[in-house]
């Protein structure tokens, strides 16, 4: 069995455990969090719970990272400085390269493996798109999101000053482009316009339409849906107008849940070094016989 | 460049020349076919003309086998003992852990590698379908083709006696269920009812409804657009009803050679054995800088 730590339990932390749990191939030997010493939520109960990576009795393979993406970095080092290999699904496309490069010496120091930016999008989305470009590698891909709940966004609303409770919807308004439509609670002594403008300012949203709305009860208006069209119309060779599209209706925290799970399995299948999704063999992400599962999927 | 050598020169063989010349990073050293004594196509102009590898002046370091099915153990071999890496689109889909064992085998002595069954299915389905497993590991993955041409259906219509031309025609019913729909143009002297009775014995159709329609000319009818539907409606963790779907709207060889050649180059990253697609990592199918391509679709 391959032993997982869990660092981080917010929503992606919930329902990566229930991803492990539900594997066959995988127990969950601990779940790193602040407020360790706290009384637990029931479905902890028989499981370790720590503040640390380094005080789990039982050693883990791999760590996923269920933490706020931009703690990605620092959690990451921390268990490959340990030799444990680590899957997160870090969101900043922009940075995803510089997470690699730094994560990648770490891994290759300790001997680990670090499987980065594997939720959805980025991550099997990525893979996706990497294989539609290979289909047809001349042509445009367009990546549509939503409506749903975007989980880094609202991570992202709620870690600015004045916010008390958000949601940040995305709506796909075609060819990749996206409104971000931001519900937010107030904490008192703070005006809408102030904590809009903050929130327009964040490398998040700075480059979209967005639009913040101030309800009283956030919980009211979240679901937790979310989905995907993406598109490719290119040219395989010299042959134009392959058309290629992907679509997803989901429970986004229970797929990224379940894609940091599998990352975790791959990462242990992986050489020393940090790897996004399009480099790692998808069948790595399954649990069970080679030989079985080629002769069931190709 | 990578010198690439084309072994077959039917309809993949002629998109797959088209895919490696509009690629960046390749160049064709040569095709291999019978008849390489006789007056060749014009796109052939300025390329050898062979009837067996070892004959090329230039080694290829990758060879894709645009062969019928049946053939490419033999053209693969042939290539591997050579120390020439291969891709093909093998599609008998119940035989290919089969061939993977025979070519793993004789690419490992002769320090190459065989990429196997690399077309759209199997091949980029293949992928896709692995990595949708991922994404929910419980649940039901649908393959629905067409309506459309189905190249390797067809093949084995042209080699059954009495058949003077064909199309197989692939009609999706649902829940991976087709219709084959055979149009045959017949040899003098032989009836429908016995050609017809042939086809159904035949593997490629033994297992789905079969019609068999004699026409007077088979050209009239050829169209070599295809498409796929391909669903999977499954558990990520224990949440259920997480909706995927892959389409495309594609021309048949046109993708399959482009894939063959994607392949290829794909080969010449792994260390020697033979390989699935979906056991290749998909960014080892593009040219180009790494960091370039992580930048643009992770």
């Amino acid at each position: 069995m391959i032993k997982i730590a869990i660092i981080g339990y917010g929503n992606i932390g919930r329902y990566a455990l229930q991803a492990v749990q539900a594997a066959d191939d995988m127990e969950c030997v601990g779940v790193v969090r602040r407020g360790a010493g706290e009384p637990q939520p029931a479905e902890l109960a028989g499981i370790e719970v720590v503040d640390h990576v380094s005080k789990l009795s039982v050693k883990p393979d791999a760590a996923i990272l269920a933490t706020p993406t931009r703690s990605v970095e620092q959690y990451a080092l921390e268990c490959l400085e340990l030799g444990i290999s680590t899957a997160d699904s870090f969101d900043i496309h922009t940075k995803i390269w510089d997470l690699r490069q730094t994560l990648d010496k770490a891994a290759k120091e300790h001997g680990a493996v670090s499987v980065i930016s594997a939720g959805w999008d980025p991550g099997s989305d990525s893979v996706v798109r990497t294989l539609l470009q290979a289909c047809a590698p001349k042509g445009l891909t367009y990546t549509n999101f939503g409506p749903g709940m975007s989980m880094g966004h609202t991570v992202a609303v709620k870690a600015i000053e004045g916010v008390k409770a958000a949601l940040s919807m995305t709506i796909p308004l075609g060819t990749s482009i996206h409104r971000r439509m931001v519900y937010v609670e107030l904490e008192e002594g703070y005006t809408l316009a102030d904590v809009a403008a903050r929130i327009k300012a964040d490398p998040y949203f700075a480059s979209d339409e967005t639009h913040v709305i101030q309800v009283d009860n956030v919980d009211e208006v979240i679901d937790m849906g979310h989905g995907v069209n993406l598109t490719r119309k290119g040219v395989s060779g010299v042959t134009p107008n392959q058309l290629f599209e992907f679509n997803m209706k989901i429970n986004n925290p229970a797929l990224t849940g379940q894609i940091l799970a599998a990352s975790a399995r791959a990462a242990l299948k992986q050489r020393p070094g940090a790897y996004t999704l399009p480099e790692i063999p998808v069948i790595d992400l399954l649990s069970g016989d080679r030989e079985t599962l080629i002769r069931h999927l190709v």
